[in-house]
């Protein structure tokens, strides 16, 4: 046995094993101590794809890997563009670490489906920007640069497009992750590659510096695009998560009647900080509240479950009914439409569904009209894989150094037509009723 | 464009796309229909490693997931079997598909920390079996050949081994799933080539018949019984893991403390279907009891997790700074020990960390002696990777025909070693007392 | 010890172990015959990719493992669609493997590069129904219908759908193979998923019957679309595939100029079955000579590596330059044009590489313009990743029973802009050159 | 379009896509120029496992991949050691990246099966040292530093550590490269997990410095021992591998007769790098002769399969024969034995050999007592998965800094039993003799 003469140094890094992108590195102090915080923490709360769980069994990841991943993705970059030449301070590591592991900090439970329904007019970014000067506040100004870089006010431009643009480390490590969970494998886009041609045009990074592709990379990006795309078809907007979506919504409606009637209906049982949401309408304006802060991030996927769990034995037969399809997972059926429906269609459905209510004791008749409203739904999915004109667009540098937008190159025939804003009306309703067309 | 001339037929099984094994296959009937009860859609709000995913933040994965690949993997094996000369009828075939698919129903909320705190005397099999007899009420019937495989009554007692032995299904699909969602892929086990390696010996699979290897298949056994002992002391058991336990326990010991002593504490807002197993003083015998199974059936990882978090805002300061921990992940510290302390050393640091609790005013003097036992605790891990005498050994046939336990076959000299039962005692208490020797 | 009593039965099938799709189960009998031809183990010798595996080092897989990997993508299918309600018997099962294992026998050594010059008018897929009816001679008849399948003459026209149309198993695997070893995962095809939506319609399988996927199923085709484009400009097409591609075709020209001038320049220390073909002027007529057919099926990548190896001591220097080149990998630069170069581009630009033969003693000034042949070639690349309108095209059915081509359904805005020819005209030189614009 | 002010900064590093550790940097000048040199470029037509691609279809790789993958590790591993506060100079960099690229450069064609055939006394870590001065030599020295890491003879000898001991680069990449290729998934490594673990200690580095694993490492390296075992007895040492390597052998030794004794039997028609190791009977002083160095660096599989196809036409049957089985792989049968056979038994056997070669035709009777050393061959498989005692055995530090041996770690149960040396004897022969017991 040999004794060690001295103390093993403590590495400054902490190890995550992370299923999808292998071992990730996080510095401690700052990154470390921001990834400790309540908030990072309630992000392992909250799962990543909303009631996409109920349709891919494996998609039960949180964004708190997501956090994680993007954070992850952003020292890859960073070490590539260093590697071709432009520099980045220590201080601006830093900064780019935070702002990707804080990104998403302001996302809810569920939140796709329900940012709108808990606040009005809410972006889940207004509410990572809030939590995000909250947390600066109490790390001492320590997030400035990171804010800067958020709020695309720092004066290197490019950091902001690492952390929201159209090829985004979010957006990578979301793909990557989501496809990955789901066993989508056609989801899979090649991050590596992709980071692996990314530059700073001009290389020196100031005010006028973005990020570029390189031309090799273009065929990485075009596959990126179109596995986007087809992720938000197969998964995303899948018929089965906008049955869930549905059901979710109209299970919060319900309860909101009952909240504003003042009838009971089982609402009071709920979980605290989500009966709060309810009782209040709330806009955006009041993000900054305190009351609202602080009900917000203590509210997690557990609020939502445990009380549409509670309110399965309402002694309210529709909510009742409602709660109870969630939890064991009895949808309805979505079936798309070749056009949006008609008002003669829409009505002849609303009666076909009230006659069914009525039929199957769930309402009593002079309620039926009204309930429908719980039991059927119109919307539409909408979808553009990419936006050639938006400020976060893609730029592709060839090897001669001229910058092109990438629909403009002459190698990316589908890219154009990849554009195209799409747009999928559907209909959702209990599978015990057949629908008349 | 073309018209149809029949319509497609339904396929008469649901595709389920799983990360680990690629598309599961479901028969339609029985298994669909036992999949929609909520009984097993519970599984989807129990997470299978209890804490682990506060320490391998990938490891966000459910029962249900399990239950799906147990099912998955008892489908191949009895392919398998078939093609090698076993015949199997369509009815040994769905029971098998169901006792594979239930066999872990039973699990509850944090199982691992918490089946005994809830329940004095629990296992989880005597609760899988309740819940199949349930189950089997319900659907008439239909599982009264599951459940003989399960007790091992069925005339053919392979399929017993296939549901639980220690080379079953169940162990096949856990290891190389939480491998999987873990990301430690030292512990990823060969499943396919296992199962390729399986028959029935006698080949007619009578009364006499059980379970062998294949000789070529010995190195794969023995590789997954090492994975196994790898993914014991490097996941199951992990320090932090063991921390995370700890801190569970505690929490419920001081709840129930309150609710013995009629103290508020903040017990009262917890989960229902939680506060029931905090209040009654339950044991084995009750598991059969109506309201018993009612209020565990209804019980989840969201009530343990939403009750916590009330908790956190208890006027016991003990237990709203143990909540607190739990919820942001701040543990205590494990630390292994060559032997078991002495009693001695436990003095010594129970008076460390009481005069720490009334330094930082977590108790008034008078309670600190007594609130150590929520901050620091002994234990030890325990683990046998292979028990050569146990009824569910693993046998292996060579290409003479002649059949041997594992352990005296002369290929694997490394099994006899693994039989052994190892013990690591350790110790768990605040990060900031350092402990003296 | 237990004594066994009775024989274990031998499997009716044997085992690959293929690291792209896992465990491969070959039927005994006809099929395994016919892996154990010499025609099939040649293909064990001959690299996939041709010179691909001089840029992608992973690439050094052979068609052997893709012919095994065809059939087993045919097991799957077939399986499939027996499950949606096709029948099919034992004869055509049997039949469709060995089509699919068979379907690429007529490739030679780097085919890509070679077969035109090897024979004028060679079409690989020619000299695999040579072959194919040479097989089917020895096994007395056997594969009769595997050729009727082949040659689209089989009853039911949907099994030569699955051996050759633009979704058939050669495709499937030769993408997801070749994504795999080059570790371009961007060109991963979900396989898997594509062959689930795969059905018969109408189900019966008929004369009428064709092979259609379903809604579904559209995205995932679309994804295997742009995997396909993107795997053509990366790596069948890379650049310095290109480049490789010219030298070895310059290689050629060179020995056959000397075979025919009488003059020695090492040609006649090649392999004897390379130096029939530099020999004889051959053409697609020649194919079913018995000596053309036993040169072909003795020929493999090692006779022309060896050959290769042995001209790089010729004493004609234009050729131990060339040689020497391809031996160690050192290729000519490969530079994409905007559009095919005009005369006075190329006269300029063979002007600098005679200049440059004579300066660096490579070339005599009388010999230099006419050795410029082999150092400077144009040609472009071409690819469309889709036609519409060719037999082979895809079609798609949906949930009413509608079947339309692949580019007129609704969901694949991108499949009309794949289905644009491309083309991009290529320089290739000697790096030490600098060509003028 | 914008015009690029400054030109694009070639980057210092290019990228190689590997399948199994994804993309590889390669340090541009020296570690470039190497890879370029016709001594590694030779590695790209010598596959890693000999004749195991005919066993596992998928394993046809070859060793230049392995050494880009050893030296990639390299690249790792320092990463960690420097992070963990060993400083390394980069002239060390550099030179610990030769030594691991190099370090294999001395492997032949058929390298375990033909080595001490070609040259008795052979071992290829010899051949890589002759082979490494001469590039020493070429590059102007800058190798002395790799040079005296390979050697032991480096002042930190830690490098040497990595590039050559029980748990180097080599074992590392190989294991991982050839699980991988072969699709035995249990003889994956977690490759990373080791790495990310070593440390050097004294962390300084000094000439008393050595690699040691962290505790936590400990499982890892465990199953790393098990996973080499299991590739030992599943891949290396497969029976049918054991039978193509008899076969080879038996055909080296035929021609090497006929060279001898004057008759024809074809070996004229070799290719004659071949021939010159099969002429003349060196051994391991010859080494370093210019013609022998010459003579083997021409030397690759091409030349040795070419050889035996030309064979297959050879007017000695007996050669034929065994020429056209190695090329169709209708190799012999191997069995393996409890015990080496008895005298009388190998007589017995011989005999049985020796009536079929005279009932087949192969053998007229004169000649067939000693034609059945051709056909007959009695050998044992050895491995010993790790060893103790041996000078580059494994140390592990735990938490105090205390440092022990692997084996006498508390955590390694199975280490001691892995350490025992296994030997298993068996017989080859044709398989359609049927040897009595």
């Amino acid at each position: 046995m040999i004794r060690r003469t001295s103390p093993i140094v403590l590495s400054p890094l902490k190890i995550f094993s992370d299923p999808v992108h292998g071992f990730i590195s996080v510095p401690r102090r700052l990154i470390l101590d921001l990834i400790q915080t309540p908030e990072v923490q309630r992000l392992r709360r909250i799962r990543q794809l909303g009631v996409g769980y109920l349709v891919f069994p494996g998609a039960e990841h949180t964004r708190f890997g997501h956090a994680l991943g993007a954070m992850a993705l952003m020292q890859d970059v960073l070490a590539v563009l260093q590697e071709k030449g432009t520099p980045v301070t220590p201080e601006e590591h830093t900064a780019a670490l935070a702002a990707a592991l804080l990104h998403d900090i302001g996302h809810g439970p569920f939140s796709h489906t329900l940012e709108h329904e808990l606040i009005s007019g809410f972006h889940h970014e207004k509410m990572s920007r809030v939590l995000l000067c909250r947390l600066n506040e109490r790390f001492g100004g320590a997030l400035d640069r990171a804010l800067a870089m958020f709020d695309d006010a720092y004066e290197r431009p490019f950091f902001h497009q690492l952390i929201s643009s159209q090829l985004d480390m979010d957006r990578l490590d979301y793909l990557r992750r989501d496809s990955f969970y789901t066993g989508v494998v056609e989801g899979r886009v090649g991050v590596e590659r992709i980071i692996k041609t990314m530059c700073v045009h001009p290389a020196e990074g100031g005010p006028e510096a973005r990020i570029v592709i390189e031309a090799k990379g273009t065929y990485a990006v075009e596959n990126f695009l179109i596995a986007r795309r087809l992720m938000y078809w197969q998964v995303y907007l899948h018929k089965t998560v906008l049955a869930g979506d549905h059901l979710l919504r109209a299970i919060l409606a319900r309860v909101r009647g009952h909240l504003e009637a003042g009838t009971g209906g089982g609402g009071t049982t709920a979980a605290p900080a989500f009966l709060f949401f309810l009782k209040n309408r709330l806009d955006a304006r009041d993000l900054d509240r305190p009351d609202v802060r602080d009900a917000y991030t203590s509210l997690d996927d557990t609020d939502v479950l445990f009380s549409i769990k509670q309110w399965q034995t309402s002694d309210d037969p529709v909510l009742a009914d409602l709660a109870r399809r969630f939890i064991n997972r009895d949808f309805f059926r979505v079936t798309f439409l070749e056009r949006p429906p008609t008002e003669a269609q829409t009505e002849r459905w609303r009666g076909q569904v009230a006659d069914w209510l009525v039929a199957t004791g769930r309402s009593e008749a002079a309620h039926a009209e009204a309930d429908t409203a719980f039991y059927l739904g119109f919307d539409a999915s909408r979808h553009a894989a990419y936006d050639e004109a938006e400020a976060g667009s893609i730029r592709v540098i060839d090897r001669h150094g001229d910058v092109r937008e990438l629909s403009r190159t002459t190698d990316t025939a589908a890219v154009t037509a990849l554009t195209r804003f799409e747009e999928k009306p559907y209909v959702c309703y209990p599978k015990a009723v057949e629908l008349r067309r």
